[in-house]
């Protein structure tokens, strides 16, 4: 795809070589992202960031990738009282907002609005989440870290063996995660939830007519035990009909420290797009594995930065320009990667 | 006047001289606006964006305004749990809040209550509306579209004629935007309105005394059909005792494309403040306007940047140096004006 | 201590030299925070600004300051429905969070929750407050506006005679500021309070201990008659059972303009920690009193921003290199110190 002034709504827009291209570029971000240098590049210009659903994590993470390019951030968060209440089309909201930006990071509850709002756009339009639906930028930076965390271990993502864990239903990264995964055949996935919350069966054929082998288990700790990559999910309890339901899968599959030792092989990768459950009874992942130098679920977040910053020097067209005129940092940085 | 350091409170401050003055520096303020150049003529300057009433429009487009100009913008939206419900007085708010920035935008609720806070600020303060008493930069960036539109027709504020529909008791634009027309003698005015939201007296003979021609009319088609612009205007839902009594009056005068062709000259020029309603039975103008060349709806909103960013470099005093160690935009832009 | 790199959590974490070192680089900021000149020192770092609970005037300050630095800030407000109501620990919260930024100013309800989070960032953490506990930005620039205020009265802090007015029980900043007074011996301290709402026992005895004066009293008007400052405190009224109780107390200390020329030595500082009440009845210090040139606190508010600025140098240890490459400023400015 051609990336200056594309929007970026969905997993499904990419080929394999737009992939390796965005992966190429957020590489070259690192001494950026992890500051041991700064760009100006994208000085004045600003990011439009709209988050009509709450999530700090992704907001966050997108402003301070803007800013590490230079760049400037005008927010806004909720909509209750906002022009949409009054009536306003999600066509004239964008029509307006995207005159005081250059780029825009949108969240929205509904699925499709994203998409909708970037029709009318007069700037490109990054998908921040549009509730069950869409979030190309997590599903991005889960295939990045995977590819990080192979390639220290020399492997590729062709020889990826994975087992994604837990809400494989409603679990909107896996679902993302598995549409990219398509695109490296020869893959080996394990799926590892309840009978109820199984992945779709459309996403299954899918991997399996792109040359993947897929294997379904309702038992964690004997299909653990020959993969790179555990990817832990929640239980996606908002989209039960009852408390009392979500209650019934969560922490069904527990991973601590000593399932870990007993069935993974040494240097097995553990992958989560977070929030993890911390109440007792709900842990995904439990505590005990927060000194397991094979947790990568921050270095999973830390990578979002790198690809938000590699898809805003895509779509703004600047990635032959971050290199020049950047500086070192002159400030103490106790950051530990 | 003489800007520099001064309040903006309301257009009743301005002369003639004052508004072509913030005009013409608006004008200078395009290429930077419309991203051809970028300035950092406020570089290290601060903006305190304080929008104690919810307003996303008005707010990112003062804060993308400052960000344009190289300067920061730091914001502060709702009171609820702020001193003021501690008791605090908008005395020390204002004494307190204006030792942190260079310039204040400000919205509140209260009628007269931005003008109070000006009157303890250490810094000059911009009215970004004090419920229905005062909005004047979006009286600004009317009658600078206004005067946009008609150059490109090849006419001048002192000969236009223009239609303004719908509420125009409660509405606030159209009395801040009657002012400033008052300065500008010789223009036709037609006032469409239900015989209940007609404008007050006092403007309308305001409007005379200026030098105006001012007719009152009940009846849309009929009235539109000499006009340059139709200034329409949304039922101010919130000023009225119920929602019974708004419903009465919305979509009572609703003007789409065939009303447009069938009644109006060629290039009338349609203008709304926004947000425009699109509620069934409740637009005041229809979608299918939406391709219309002469609807001005979303260049009104882009201009409200222009007037803004020509608000604070005239009152921090740095017009001449805007043009400065500016620089082209590096960045791909897909801005359509 | 050592600063480069520390966490700010608590005035018990400082020696007098650090307290000393703090309030010497804050002077070295008052050309900036004053606006006569402009430094970029922090260009290109990021501030993560987290208020779990609002407190307008002190996450503006720590903006402001870091913006005056040159550096970007990027803010959470509120946690209702952040990842945290979501099940999700401090622990995750922070190690996520830490990586989008360089330095990090939180406020929590919880007391000691600021230092659990600093236990698991990845980058220094300043408690803007956390509860009833500490909020150690506030103590130091209570006893930097003191230094201040007696310098211009030709005296040094160890001369000081100051007395501390109101809720001595429940008002966190006279704990904190008598802590760091602590430092100072020599200080004669006048505590006046209700009998129910006194100082408690063990700082009255720390500051013996440290070789202060402390008298105690409950009445005002015969009290302040030999002090230098008079630092009057608010009812801290969501500390008592219920509203009623909290009246029995609110505006029994009150301060006017008649009470200060009758009772004060000519020159008596007037201080206060913000907000004061405004409401009849519940007023510590009168309106009367603004036009009092002793009346310190908005001076106190702006040099908070002052201290923050400090902190931020000391702690990416970029003290030395604030003046470099900076400039004066170019715009108007209508700041009265």
């Amino acid at each position: 795809m051609e990336f200056a002034g594309s929007h970026i709504l969905s997993v499904d827009q990419f080929e394999r070589p737009d992939v390796e291209r965005i992966f190429e570029v957020a590489d070259r971000m690192e001494p950026y992202a992890h500051r041991r240098r700064i760009t100006r590049v994208l000085e004045g210009a600003i990011l439009g960031s709209m988050f009509f659903e709450p999530s700090t994590r992704t907001r966050v993470s997108f402003g301070s990738a803007f800013n590490l390019l230079g760049g400037e951030v005008r927010e806004t968060t909720g909509f209750e009282q906002s022009a949409i209440a009054k009536g306003e089309s999600l066509y004239d909201t964008a029509r307006v907002l995207s005159g005081y930006s250059d780029v825009i990071a949108m969240r929205h509850p509904t699925p499709g609005s994203v998409a909708e709002f970037a029709g009318a756009s007069r700037v490109p339009v990054i998908n921040g989440g549009d509730g069950s639906n869409e979030h190309p930028s997590q599903a991005l930076l889960d295939l990045y870290t995977i590819r990080s965390e192979l390639a220290t271990r020399g492997r590729s993502i062709e020889q990826l063996r994975i087992a994604m864990v837990g809400d494989l239903r409603f679990g909107r990264t896996v679902h993302s995660l598995s549409k990219l995964l398509a695109l490296f055949p020869g893959v080996q996935v394990v799926l590892i939830s309840p009978r109820e919350l199984r992945m779709p069966e459309g996403i299954v054929e899918h991997l399996r007519a792109s040359g993947h082998s897929v294997l379904e288990s309702e038992e964690l700790e004997s299909s653990i035990a020959h993969v790179d990559i555990v990817y832990s999910t929640r239980i996606q309890e908002e989209r039960f009909q009852s408390q009392e339901e979500a209650d019934l899968y969560r922490g069904r599959f527990r991973l601590n420290q000593s399932i870990y030792t007993a069935n993974c092989e040494p240097n097995t990768v553990i992958m989560h797009p977070l929030p993890r459950d911390s109440r007792d009874n709900a842990r995904e992942l439990d505590d005990d594995l927060n000194d397991n130098p094979n947790l990568a679920i921050f270095r999973q977040a830390d990578n979002g930065v790198l690809v938000r910053m590699a898809l805003f020097t895509l779509v703004l067209d600047v990635v032959d320009q971050v290199d020049r005129e950047a500086r070192d940092v002159n400030w103490y940085t106790a950051r530990r990667f």
